[in-house]
């Protein structure tokens, strides 16, 4: 089970919660400038440490994969695009049980990922601390006593965490309440964007909230601070879906029904179109409109239709028309 | 069972045949001029001739409908939309059956309908010239050696006949040849109109074609002309959708699965949005692409979800938004 696929804490509002940490080993160049064999011999000694007494982790070998199956980690959110564009040596270490990615040799030396369903910032976060002990236990990481972690990126520096939840706001983004949401967040020191881009509702509605400042700041306090945010937004997002239901059901129920008869009979779909049906039918779940589909069943989808993940199911590579037909077919299929 | 939820030869492309006679009685003005003694004496005369050893026949008198009533019978077809509106004592002698309606005291005196699913011109003008020898036998129809059946308006002068085919192109519309189709039969004294107006989408991809000349030619001649005709625009029809099938097998897939599931899934829907997808959907049938819907299910919705009928069936007046959802929900639980 992945994030994607189970529900979590408040799940009608929050689709995942992530914690990330970013390190590096001292004894080593940043991984902009590493050699390949430096760089092989990081990721050995550093997967040997997280791998010592785990029995479910794997390790995924990036140079091994062809260009589709790297792709498939980054729309499964395992790894990063930039990852899988690395020329050095780049491995992945993950638990998928647990949620637990961890890329080695990424733009730091280490980029430990928990990502957990729901709204479970604290659960994710305590994961992470016990990877990090982990880590400080079996490997000298770079760190300064005045700066805290040191990063290849200054941004990251001090803390090296950066925690983001996924959301799922509808009822926000229909009533416009996006750009003013952003303003607000971004005076806290926290940024909001769109799973995919700009925030329609092509990206499903779905928008990312994350912490900026990594620099002066306890992880703690960092911590208290999103979570504040995200239960008033959660508040505010469940108000206005009570009241668009109450102002005007029909129309609701319609879009929503609509969105579950294309998924049900349409031939042709592109990612886009899926995206918008996904997040109507997923906020028909959460109002009760829609009781054969789970969010699990959809969550599923979101993945399991993206065009690497269609590709390597194929076992060729698609044309745009063809993944649309196999988009459609799938989703058909599963739901 | 009446034409259009039965079906009929040729009712992939053909929908309905119509046979339609005016005639007026000899000793009384027309119905412009009539009074509403004079009227109703009409009227029970030429009912009891036509009701005289039939067993299935009603007779309807519309002074005593309802205006939602009046208008249920002008969405079945069975009485013009001039009809329902007239001053005078107006009644229509019906066998549903047998799809013969007879409106007394329309335009004329007795306006003869004989209605026929399918492409069945010749049964149609069998049963209404059977009708017309049993009025002549029982009445005194204006009628002149010169000039023939004399009508109240000069262009139904001679035969008196008009008849008419609703034929059901998709294949023609989409590839635009409609146009010339309109030219070529204009040329042969026959005309074409689509079947609530412009001859679009929202019509359902209907369209009547019927003669116009009634002066100076037989009716076996008129029929002939028009049979050749509706024969040839039907292969036509046919080749087309053949090759729209092989070109583009997934597009149409697509438009019509997804009309499919807007039948079954919207929750408020206008009629102009229906007759689009009750004619992809009809066209899927024809094409074998929908297997789970018959013609006559989808034949009977087309009457089914008129506004008129909405409302009788509502028991009270309903608003447009009332009556989309009242259509939305018709379509639902009967498709």
């Amino acid at each position: 089970m992945a994030w994607y696929n189970t529900v979590g804490p408040e799940h009608d509002v929050v689709i995942s919660s992530r914690i990330r940490l970013a390190r590096n080993l001292a004894d080593y160049p940043f991984a902009s400038r590493l050699d390949k064999t430096a760089a092989r011999e990081l990721i050995d000694k550093t997967a040997a440490v997280l791998l010592k007494g785990e029995t479910n982790y794997k390790t995924v070998d990036f140079m091994s994969l062809t260009p589709a199956e790297a792709r498939l980690y980054v729309e499964n959110h395992s790894v990063s695009p930039e990852f899988i564009e690395s020329t050095l040596p780049h491995t992945l270490v993950a638990d998928e049980s647990e949620g637990v990615a961890i890329m080695l040799c990424e733009e730091d030396h280490i980029r430990l990922q928990v990502l957990r369903p729901g709204f479970a910032l604290r659960e994710a976060y305590e994961k992470a601390c016990g990877l990090d002990d982990k880590l400080s236990e079996g490997l000298e990481l770079a760190w300064d006593e005045n700066l805290g972690y040191l990063t290849h990126c200054p941004t990251n520096l001090g803390t090296g965490m950066r925690a983001s939840v996924m959301m799922f706001l509808p009822a926000l983004t229909i009533h416009k309440q996006i750009g003013a949401l952003s303003a607000m967040v971004n005076k806290l020191g926290l940024t909001i964007r769109g799973l995919y881009g700009e925030g329609t509702e092509a990206d499903g509605f779905m928008y990312q909230i994350s912490n900026q400042v990594t620099l002066g700041i306890t992880e703690e306090n960092s911590l208290k601070k999103l979570s504040d945010v995200i239960s008033q937004i959660i508040t505010r997002e469940r108000q206005l879906r009570a009241s668009m239901m109450s102002d005007a059901p029909d129309r609701i129920t319609d879009t929503v029904m609509r969105s579950v008869g294309a998924l049900r009979y349409a031939h042709l779909m592109s990612s886009e179109e899926f995206l918008r049906h996904f997040a109507y039918v997923r906020l028909g779940i959460a109002l009760g409109l829609v009781k054969d589909i789970s969010y699990e069943q959809l969550g599923s989808l979101l993945v399991e239709v993206m065009p690497a993940t269609l590709t390597l199911r194929a076992g060729h590579e698609l044309d745009s028309n063809s993944r649309d037909l196999a988009r459609a077919k799938y989703v058909r299929e599963n739901i």
